[in-house]
């Protein structure tokens, strides 16, 4: 027992603790201290364990996991992970584990599920879970109304404030130091604090006080500004209503900052064409198809490029330096480009972009591109003039540095800019268009001027 | 006034509405426009506003910002766009903006200021904000000590309940539904819910009463560890200690976003060597010396690449069909190479990733590299040999392909396992070295087996 977590260990060490011991551990002794560790940690934690497990244990492990607990370590865990155990129980365990699901962790859980399976478990709700559950349904992957919780204090709109308090008082939800006003239609009629009611009179109407100063959200608004909503609100949760008024649940800072984090993995996995779902462990074959794709674009702009440089089979002939240093333009350009391009996609996630000053940053950015165009070609240039012994070579890989840098700059603006009005991810396919132009541009241009001035 | 952003309207739409109107208005308009705006809209958006505007009228508007918000909105931009309006303000401008400033502000605008400035600052604080300051100055970037937030109500540990409450429903400061219990010499004894404290009977002593349920956080702990500690709490806040146990503030969930924002935003930027606090519209030169040591070190591992090429010209001038074949070799390496870096910096930073499964990581990573070259070399290899007409050409091209994806799954384990344990950040500089070797082993592969197969 002393080498397991105490409760003071973070959960990321406690994870990457457990993996260790878990993986070096012999076979019964896995057993024991699986079992010893999924009594001391939260099941948030045992769904990063699981995951982090090649899929043969993780199946294994999975098994141990108290029956009380399977449902929300499913539920914590990353789509494609899970799927790995959905796909292996059979229809009744899977009933049986539903057996009291909430609307929010069915709606988790139920792309992963058969059909039949969920509807199943949708009649076995409540009445008031199933009424969440198919609000919920109706929005999509992005809208906030998909994801809010519904643990929250509602009080009728006509409720003294005596009786409000002894409501909120007795409730065990996290973060319920606000009740929400509701009419017999369930329309959303107004929050009320925890300590404005304590200092209210026992028989005060609710209805006429003043209460707390907030918009709710609508269901539709974007998780992405949903979150910021929250985030500046001053308030540890904000009401969602649909667009009659009603009140479909809530956003608190504790979901925001849930939502905030998956929003952020999915664009860093967004970079190399990976969702966020994607699975450390997935089987080899699921993860090849995945991966493919990408690797499929990326073999277009590749040939793309080839063939520019097929263009010039004679020139390279004559003059095999420019094989030997074509790379360099077009990296060189890649890179300037990039960088802009990360910029740009992150002035657009805020806002901070908008047709009026498209304008001044193009011209700064160009400015930066010819300006370090200037100074890497006058070293690049060098270093190619003395390597081959030849002046010319070195003005023409300058010159090629200089374009090729400026270009990118150019494209890092324009690339991501045209894609976001069309409606297109920057953040997705940004770089791979801005690599088809650097590399197209930055072969053309070095090869081109080479065939123009070196070729004897 | 009715084109002006309305309540409902989020922070990013406000933001980009204003960018728009302000960058097309004519001079005189803007004026008014301006002004209306920030009136309406919050400091955080102010700040958006400025950081999105170029220098020169980033100075102009900054100017209309009134005095009492300035501090606030200097205090919620970038670190480098801030910096180019901290930098024009005289000392004495100086000195009167920061005339009643706490702690953290302090804290967030040290680094951008004059010393003379900060240290006068700090002799004009209360006794309890320059204390404050001073203890969070001890802890480093990464620390959560060093952003802590100082608005908590604390209570004597010897109080009694009807106090504590007293104390609690007088206070406006946000997410104050908790109290901490400090004794007379600041060490923290506790911490109680405002719902405990109104259940309980006035006169109760609370050392008598069951505290929360919570293990405050020590000062120096990571800030990624923190933010989700106070996620998984189930509370709005975390009291923070120092190793003596002495209160020293506390982490909401609304500080934990903003925190975790700027991670995720660092490590975006990262990947092209640009950091979280880089201004959309720094000056030209100080923006081109940010990025060239990117493209310096970028082109210290092209110029290895081009050297590799060097080794195999008299190859080139025979078989030239090589030299327009081979940046497809490096490219699929590269891009293949990037998912599996990608999905293992995330397990990294996860704590997902352990020596103990490691191996079994190495073996489904490969296998997918293997898989994914195998199917891909068929298609290119088919396609070179096409294209130069030469069976012979197309299985030189497939075997560097299956190798250098092969090659490129087992660099995209092993290169930011290895840059973790030396303490490097895999996020930062995992891409650089993962692509020297995709590019190196793709050219030296495929032009080595060309050099042996090809040449007549």
């Amino acid at each position: 027992m002393a080498d397991l977590p105490n409760e003071l260990d973070t959960s990321r060490e406690e994870v990457s603790h457990l993996v260790e011991r878990l993986s070096l551990a012999k076979e019964e002794q896995q057993e024991s201290l699986f079992e010893q560790a999924i009594e001391q940690v939260e099941p948030g934690e045992i769904a990063l364990l699981l995951e982090s497990l090649p899929i043969g244990d993780r199946l294994e492990r999975w098994q141990q996991v108290a029956q009380d607990e399977q449902l929300d370590v499913l539920v914590a865990m990353r789509a494609e992970a899970r799927g790995a155990i959905l796909r292996t129980l059979p229809e009744p365990t899977l009933a049986a584990l539903l057996d009291r699901v909430d609307a929010e962790s069915l709606i988790e859980l139920a792309d992963d599920l058969p059909v039949a399976i969920v509807d199943d478990a949708v009649t076995r709700m409540t009445a008031r879970q199933r009424n969440w559950f198919e609000q919920a349904s109706q929005y999509g992957d992005d809208e906030v109304g998909r994801y809010l919780n519904h643990e929250m204090v509602l009080v009728p709109a006509n409720a003294r404030a005596g009786d409000a308090l002894r409501v909120l008082l007795r409730s065990h939800y996290p973060f319920s130091d606000q009740a929400y006003l509701v009419d017999a239609l369930g329309l959303y009629r107004g929050a009320i604090s925890l300590k404005q009611l304590a200092s209210l009179p026992d028989t005060q109407r609710l209805k006429e006080v003043p209460l707390l100063d907030l918009v709710p959200l609508q269901a539709t608004t974007s998780v992405v500004d949903a979150t910021e909503a929250v985030e500046h609100s001053g308030l540890a949760a904000l009401p969602v209503v649909d667009t009659e008024g009603r009140l479909q649940g809530r956003i608190s800072l504790q979901l925001a900052l849930e939502l905030t984090r998956e929003e952020y993995e999915s664009r860093l996995m967004a970079t190399v064409g990976l969702d966020e779902e994607t699975d450390l462990f997935s089987p080899v074959l699921q993860s090849s198809k995945r991966r493919a794709l990408w690797l499929g674009i990326n073999l277009l702009t590749a040939l793309l490029a080839s063939w520019v440089i097929g263009r010039f089979e004679a020139t390279l002939v004559q003059v095999v330096s420019l094989a030997v240093l074509m790379p360099i333009v077009a990296s060189m350009g890649g890179i300037a480009g990039s960088q802009t391009l990360t910029l740009v996609v992150r002035g657009l996630a805020m806002g901070q972009l908008a047709q009026g000053n498209l304008r001044a940053l193009l011209s700064k950015e160009i400015g930066v591109g010819v300006l370090n165009g200037i100074a890497w070609s006058v070293i690049i240039g060098a270093v190619a003039g003395l390597w081959f012994g030849d002046l010319a070579t070195g003005l023409v890989m300058a010159a090629a540095i200089i374009i090729n840098i400026t270009v990118a700059a150019l494209a890092g603006v324009l690339v991501p800019v045209v894609l976001d009005r069309r409606g297109i991810d920057p953040a997705l396919s940004g770089s791979v268009v801005l690599t088809t132009v650097t590399d197209v541009v930055g072969f053309l241009t070095f090869l081109g001027l080479g065939s123009l001035v070196l070729v004897p």
